[in-house]
């Protein structure tokens, strides 16, 4: 059976005191949008329509960065979930299949639970909602369910006390198949105290026409909504709890596991050892094996297996670390390859480059790569020794085995095996430091005489 | 009605194991004392006396630098809260209207409590005492009130098991008028087990005299005295939760609150973006819309609308980032201004400067503030290019659009639009580096075998 | 009475998920068996055993290397506890004295606790274990006392009712004479569902042939055993909660403790100031009044009074700082002794080097130490100033008082009182910044055109 996950992200979020719209906020290094649209990936839609409203270019341009084949439509005005959910008709007009509605600001439901609707509906349910038992049920709505049917929801403040002792409620996510889905939409009302359209209300409606109706239920963290920014907070704190959990399951080795954030995606292999005070945004995978020490900062890179990385290490974008290659502390890496041994280990800059194994480029070093205007390529090939302090201007090449003196500027090709080397000899001048010394020390005095 | 402040910070602090005065000790960047002496912020005291004992000189610096106009005067035996309170009596000899007494190593009240207690002394209550329901009163006095008359404090240890049952509880701090205030303290005795005169006993000794004494309460959490390091460390993070939530409150994005260390004054705009690990010192603005990357560490700066800060930056006192400003890893800015749009992106040191709008300044750049003697400024224009590695020896002045070469050390003006360089040309040596390999491995062989 | 230990830590711990033998993974950055073998401080033991087993080498080479009096056993095969001790006998055959039994992989086993174990040897028991009162007995062995004698062990899965309700359960560590308990080890048997040897077995045996048993209590959490990387994150932050505690005692100021991470071995002294976000690696000292400031990675260094360090400065084995002195931000120290009052403040590599008192040491400055081959010193003397990027090419010597130039690469000695310059001077060319600026741009056009 062909799906369709609809993505309710219109809302603006008032609560969360912001001007970014509400399900751009970031949980793990993505938009909460991007964690509700995976909600999905076990049943692998052949379709995913986000609802957008408040701020819709930057939601539109957010999803598509993430999935470029969602469609995104816009939902002028919040007239509630029903409303909401109708803007998808169109959209799915050619759509034969089930729906699954979804929640942008809901960002922990598993896969697997989806996976658990679709399969209720395939065994013969009409409308399939999502519950969970509730410890505090409180004001949720509650799911009446009467000789196996799930019959409808009831708000807490219309309930009566019999109805309020049911601890199953509601988390909103509803599957069904589409035609039905936007047919009994079409006929539910505004009649309330918000004059909203609530999704919830096809329930009663189905059950009405005959339709059958059941629950399934996950745990109530899965349903967990952000509306302000102690929620997100505490939303993150869950989210890297999960993962650090996880990685430790898998046999990563985690000092101080309450100190390293990973982003949504980080990969990080067995016996890996992540020291305390460790940032890990979007697109990193370190292989087994492979340190990455205290207070290093990784984006969009590959480590490889016994490679070091740290303290103070900075992998950003594009950084490939082969196997065995050291990066040390102060080091920038962006958009370069570093090569099976080779080392990079102290106050560097290395941008646009590829570094030859075994190749060892020394403190201060720098990849010019910028002139203002294009950023250029530097290339130094295998066993190369790269003097402190070396300007590399690119676009420049190092040859095998080639050498740079300490301290040059590099703006010409070195060929394998060269020396190259750009700088002045030194003078000494005796007795010239101590003249120096006399004489800024007047000066000071004259200054502060002055003052 | 004037106002004084008293703060009574006389005492050492044995358990806290020290030799730094007790109320020096920081909480969140500023010492005890200064909190205390800010509590009386909604009420605007007249005048601030703070009584000193301990390190007498350190703490009158602490206090002077924190507010000029404050007195500090010297309580040269420790006989008791009463006698340190009398001590400010000379100094307040011309003084006519409220003090309030507060405590030194009590950094928590309120500046609206403080307000409260001013309102019940203009309500017409002679003498007013600061009361707190305790969840567990334990060892605290209890506060007797009897048909809406405060009558005294009972000490745990001399309580009936009625008095007991009070959780009304005495947090120490008074209000009174002036008069009446030291009037009273020259009543009490110290014929109690310590021997020492308790500020407390005005109010039994005030009602004697048929004056009105009241209670007014406010939560326990104010009240919290500081004794011990561990003490202190707990304050420390509940003043931290209290500034996250605040910053949370106020629509600043925290992806980790946890891991950010605000300082007492940290202004931080709506949707400012701060990322894990960072910690504020004193003085800093950040304005809406900026971005502080993980990793940074930021003192008496202002970061503007749009600039982004770090990871790894470190802006000192004195920095200044305009619109759009750029700082990355492993920088530092300190006492300089990059204005608009400008960029120093890696690895550069830059003090005691200016950077103009637009301009570029390459990895590696460091201006060379300090001859060993003074501090001299480094001017550069707008759209100016500094290329990479570049010493900028102060006092020098870049022109607009002006451009250096990189690796150059410029120790003379550069014109708007010139260009400066400062190096040797490059020299390539064809074989040498396989040469040189050679013989450094020879050398190393030969000390490998005589050690 | 001599004192042999004997540490078992032979298991592969199937459940860590890790290549690396058990007792292999760090706790406060040293082995676990290192802290078993530490336990045994307080009665300083003439002998120490470790039985190996899963990656018997890297075993061996830790032990060796924490203390090279240890021997190191093999246990070829693992049956079981009492298989393991016996394994030591050949080992201790001439061995005169008691024997105590510990863990490798149970690290918090307290000095104090051993000696209580011994000293309940001396006062007459033939056999003694160590129980504690558990919280939640579960699974635990129960220990069987019947009028002041200890019996037997019971496992809870063959304990009666009765015996169910006994709190006190075994942590399996013992204390025997030598021969008698490698004689009751070969009487015990392997008669049992795993079908291994129990230590825990000779106390029944024990008591059958007449000898007395008593049991030594300590904490439960003193038996915390680590099975999983998931205990041994909450065993390491127990560790790092214990350790802060303790300098806290100690009059150490700690801003945020739960932020700072130290070593088994880390020394800390009074009014000494870390500040939040700090790491200490192993063998650190860091002496009264000295200030760790907020970023810092500290290994294998020691720190004077009054000596600054940070933020973001990386001091490395063999770093020594003298008092007064400082190093700064992104500089990294290795092997190298910084003097009383000398300054290295920016964006430097001090390595194999010395410098003198009150020297100063200019921001980018690098010690040149690696040749490709060999690492040679660098050695400064008093009261010199080392201009901003200076390059030290070691073997290199700067005299007192002298000086080197901004920029300068230096590989001649520098004597007393000299300055030392390697630098091209500045030529200025008017326009050519502008000229290169439009240059650059059409270059850009013409590529963006093309791409």
């Amino acid at each position: 059976m062909a799906t369709a996950l609809i993505v309710l992200a219109a809302g603006q979020g008032t609560r969360m005191n912001s001007d970014l719209p509400k399900v751009l906020h970031p949980l793990g290094g993505v938009p909460l949008v991007v964690h509700a649209m995976a909600s999905g990936a076990t049943v692998d839609p052949d379709k995913i329509v986000v609802v957008a409203g408040h701020g819709f270019d930057a939601v539109q341009k957010a999803v598509l960065a993430h999935n470029p084949d969602a469609l995104v439509i816009e939902q002028e005005e919040q007239l509630g979930t029903g409303h909401a959910v109708l803007q998808a008709k169109e959209a799915l007009a050619d759509f034969d299949g089930d729906v699954i509605v979804v929640f942008g600001d809901t960002p922990f439901v598993r896969p697997e639970t989806i996976a658990e609707m679709v399969e209720a509906r395939a065994n013969g349910s009409d409308i399939v909602m999502l519950g969970f038992i509730a410890a505090d049920p409180g004001r949720y709505g509650r799911m009446v369910v009467r000789d196996g049917q799930f019959e409808r929801i009831v708000e807490a403040k219309d309930a009566t006390e019999e109805e309020l002792a049911i601890t199953l409620c509601n988390s909103g996510l509803v599957a069904a198949d589409a035609a039905t889905l936007f047919d009994l939409l079409q006929t539910i009302g505004n009649d309330n105290a918000s004059g909203e359209y609530y999704l919830t209300d096809i329930v009663a409606a189905g059950r009405k026409q005959g339709l059958s109706a059941s629950v399934v239920t996950c745990d109530e963290a899965e349903t967990l909504g952000i509306n302000t920014r102690a929620q997100l907070a505490r939303a993150e704190a869950l989210f890297q709890a999960a993962k650090r959990a996880e990685a430790l399951e898998n046999g990563v080795t985690l000092i101080a596991p309450d100190t390293v954030f990973f982003a949504f995606d980080t990969v990080i292999g067995r016996d890996a050892v992540v020291e305390p005070i460790v940032v890990f945004g979007p697109d990193v995978t370190v292989e087994s094996g492979a340190t990455i020490r205290a207070f290093s900062h990784l984006e969009g890179c590959h480590v490889s297996r016994d490679a070091v990385v740290g303290p103070y290490a900075r992998l950003r974008p594009g950084a490939e670390l082969a196997e065995g290659a050291k990066v040390g502390n102060f080091v920038e890496v962006k958009n370069a390859m570093i090569a099976e041994g080779a080392k990079v280990n102290h106050l560097s800059y290395i941008g646009d480059a590829s570094i030859g194994a075994r190749s060892n480029i020394g403190a201060g070093t720098i990849t010019c790569n910028y002139d203002g205007f294009m950023k250029h390529r530097t290339e130094i090939g295998e066993g190369a020794f790269i003097g402190s302090n070396t300007m590399l201007v690119a676009p420049v090449t190092v040859g095998n085995e080639a050498m740079t003196a300490t301290g040059s500027v590099i703006n010409k090709n070195v060929p394998d095996g060269a020396l190259a080397l750009a700088r002045a000899r030194q003078e000494t001048k005796p007795g010239m430091a101590r003249k120096l010394f006399e004489k800024l020390k007047a000066a000071k005095a004259k200054r502060d005489k002055g003052a």
